[in-house]
């Protein structure tokens, strides 16, 4: 009953019982999943586990929880349960990270308590089992938007650790937007201390779920301790500072950055803003700056500069941008935002970085080595793939975990079309255009996305978020051929597991009473007004 | 800089580097407490440090952290650090987990954080110094309103580390009340189908900050979790469930148990309710049931029954009650509550428990044992020790962390009186009226508390109850004779922890732009209308 599902699943007559007594032996290379291993299951069976040899099967007197390294890849592993123990071989520390994962699947949900029954220590039974294991895609992501609502930094901990119990690897950081800049830069103070927080006021925002200030950033203490700790889990951050679009919040701090002569604000409406990035020097350099303290705190090989949804009118108004475009001699403003995005592309290759980009970076050509993620469909990965770049496919309609669960009125953020656990569960990583082309190589992976412009609370995005990113997770991880009843079958255990850790996932049935958006018409004649206004706030969001 | 201040605190020369190589060695009846050390320092030491023979100091490559029992009271500790390590000795484990906590504080802030900078490992500075210490109240308690506002269990769990940070090991769990019941009973399920969420209008309530559904309960699991991990940390949990008043919650699952023949709901103004329990004898019955449960659930010896703010309106109009009153020869519906309350106390005493109530128990006849917490001042306290009663001291205007924290309208949950840090750390538990007096014996301690009518999330939570909750646990800690610029000296420490936990708490100067409450006047003329909306806040939640 593991999820995402494993490659090879077979269980063996018996089962073994793991308390206190068991011991726990590992290779000194795989070092730091056993102490991963031990300080989660410390808790549960009421002691640490007993230290054992180097890879000694059965020398606890509970049996043994061995971690040897094999001939395997590195991320895969074979997980061995018979009566006298566990055996977790594994191609390297992240193969042996995710056997630990599976082991503690096998285990009854209590296991994922933080604290045991008063007395604690009653054994842990665990089926006889042989598991083959290894994921389908190397880039499994999740992209968490704590721009437009700011999560703490517990609460980003706390989503890894979710994250990791599903094998994914990828965070991708979601960190600036109009409406919130959220890494401190020492450089530019400022960023931060305008940029991290907005008015109450919420102009054109006709629902009642916001209104107040809101804000916060991570310090860079902050953020090195979130890439620490990712780390720990096998996986790797990547940081996402948007441009030359989605940067109101800069420019609110630093009006230098922008193309009007008036002051603005951090943004307090959602919806892609007129306002981005100048193409000054000064401009590029100060975000070549900015890169510079990312670089620090990020050490993964990839960096997002977004390039999405930049609106060209200030540029089209602007004497400088056609000063710019006529200097370098381009076509246009898609040139000109292409050239843009060039600037910190060979900035990041001059550091040993690959930049990533949203695939409107297509538009008016790609800087070599860019990594496209394709989330208005799948045209841009198509497209990108062919050219020879490394793609990574998120195809809103599929994997964009802010969208509504379910078409009834009650869903808590009612935005987008719908998009069921069923279909997240559907969803193929390599787009159909390219099966049988050598191109499909170049698909890294997938990622879904939690927006966060009605997800303001950590509460709701636990609704938002799951299980809908337990299907997601089989997609990237398990073989391609799933079969949907079987993974209803095995989600029905692994909902336990969510429930021991406190995870507030959206019923099958729909939202809990308390989980329902406020202002829900109890009169089936106010349905289609409310569908409208359903409508009104979807335009809102994703329309200029 | 220990935060409680220590009985003694010497620095001595020279200074010793913690690092992963670092054995720790505790005397097998301390085991719980090397366990939770060794989970707390391997993410910031980057491994585990080395297991260590018992109490051989010197023994690893950087030295040792030794625990031993030695002959002081249970609580008491004495903690050496010198340039070959740490050694505690304690009278027992809780001791010796105080002085854990207080060589963690020796550490830089840093080691408070959940994992090391990439790569991890760097040594950890700590000075050499000697700390003879030992509490100065037996109860050093937290009061936590889930009811009026739910805290995920997740955010329970890390309440309880920030007590035990601070030596607190009390927490007293408010969960029931008129506007929730938070606690799944298996014998009465609607209490938590029905009592366990509110719908979204708050009638009555004129500010912007609520207005949702809300609602969220603990299953029985949940709460089991949240006892062993408080005892892990040296916390007793305190369970309350209110009687006979702050029981709509109840009242709207079980008709049955009012007064009124019209369906009630979930209460969704705060105030003080007319709504309260019959006294019938199948209501005093249910309750015993409930009881049963909650004992169950929760191993302490306290168990607080409330008590506190019943409007007998119902009762004086109700043939039942006067009847009962007749019956019992009661003179009134004072001597009624406390038969009512007696009901429970004798339940209690009868398993082996001891009745905590609010000062309002006083009304009409104290149950033997019973203890009484002192809220509406400490006139309550001073009569019911005079009585031989244990008594706990919180009155609330020197100990709820609700009261807004400064005068400004910009306090985001600006209710009640102003109760500032210094007004905090002025607090001495022992009424004056008792000085002197052999009764003074009675004073177990203090608790503060949070209420949350008003503080809707865990963020408002941190604002509320950080910094305050630490002067408060100098009151009950730390030797009489504190002194404010000295404590202010050590808080300056301090706070750099709390910053790397990720406690949003209070600044000097006010809230941090986010914080502020919405709709705060910019204009001085409207100031006085913003002070009597905030009067009319404080009567709409403690008034009838």
């Amino acid at each position: 009953m593991i999820v995402p599902k494993p490659v090879r699943y077979e269980p063996r007559l018996g089962r073994w019982l793991l308390d206190r007594d068991t011991a726990l032996a590992a290779d000194p290379a795989l070092g730091g999943v056993a102490s991963w291993l031990r300080a989660e299951l410390a808790p549960v069976t009421g002691g640490e586990l007993l230290p054992g040899g180097p890879a000694t099967p059965g020398a606890g007197p509970s049996g043994t929880i061995s971690l040897a390294l094999a001939d395997l890849p590195p991320e895969a592993y074979r997980l061995t349960v018979d009566t006298g123990g566990a055996r977790v071989e594994a191609g390297g520390p992240a193969g042996a990270f995710y056997g630990a994962q599976t082991l503690r699947q096998l285990l009854p949900p209590r296991a994922y308590r933080r604290a045991g029954a008063s007395g604690g220590g009653a054994p842990l039974e665990v089926p006889a089992v042989l598991v083959e294991d290894a994921p389908r895609f190397a880039w499994r992501g999740c992209v968490l938007d704590v721009a437009r609502h700011f999560l703490p930094k517990r609460e980003v901990l706390r989503f890894i650790d979710l994250m990791a119990l599903h094998k994914l690897n990828v965070l991708h950081l979601h960190l600036t937007d109009d409406q919130g800049w959220r890494v401190e830069i020492r450089r530019y103070p400022r960023l931060t201390e305008v940029g991290a927080w907005r008015r109450e006021s919420q102009v054109g925002w006709d629902g009642p779920m916001d209104g107040r200030p809101h804000g916060g950033y991570y310090t860079q203490d902050d953020l090195r301790e979130i890439v620490a700790y990712a780390a720990d889990r096998h996986i790797m951050i990547v940081p996402e500072i948007d441009l030359p679009g989605h940067t109101q919040a800069a420019i609110a701090a630093h009006p230098e950055l922008g193309n009007l002569d008036v002051p603005l604000e951090v943004r307090t409406t959602w919806g892609i803003g007129v306002n981005v990035l100048n193409v000054e020097d000064s401009t590029i350099a100060f975000f070549r700056d900015v890169l510079d303290e990312v670089l620090e705190l990020f050490p993964g090989p990839y960096v997002c500069v977004g390039g999405d949804e930049c609106r060209k009118d200030q540029w089209r108004a602007s004497p400088a941008a056609r000063r710019r475009i006529a200097e370098l001699g381009l076509r246009d403003e898609d040139e000109l935002q292409s050239w843009f995005i060039g600037q910190f592309a060979d900035h990041l290759a001059a550091r040993g970085r690959r930049l990533v980009g949203w695939d409107e970076i297509l538009e008016g050509g790609l800087p070599p080595g860019a990594v496209v993620a394709s989330w208005r469909g799948e045209h841009g990965a198509v497209a990108a793939a062919r050219r020879g770049h490394d793609v990574i496919t998120c195809p809103d309609t599929s994997v964009y975990l802010d969208y509504r669960q379910g078409p009834g009125p009650e869903e808590p953020a009612p935005f987008g079309p719908v998009l069921t656990l069923e279909d997240v569960h559907a969803f193929e990583p390599v787009p159909a255009e390219l099966r049988g082309d050598p191109a499909a190589a170049r698909v890294l992976g997938s990622q879904c996305a939690i927006w966060t412009e009605l997800i303001d609370s950590p509460r709701r995005v636990d609704y938002m978020a799951f299980p809908r990113l337990a299907a997601f997770a089989e997609t990237v991880w398990s073989p391609a051929g799933r079969d949907l009843p079987e993974f209803r079958e095995r989600l029905a255990a692994h909902l336990p597991r969510l429930d021991a850790i406190g995870v507030e996932y959206r019923r099958e049935g729909g939202p809990l009473p308390w989980q329902r958006l406020p202002g829900v018409p109890g009169r089936p004649e106010d349905a289609a007004a409310w569908q409208a206004k359903i409508d009104a706030w979807t335009r809102n969001i994703r329309e200029p």
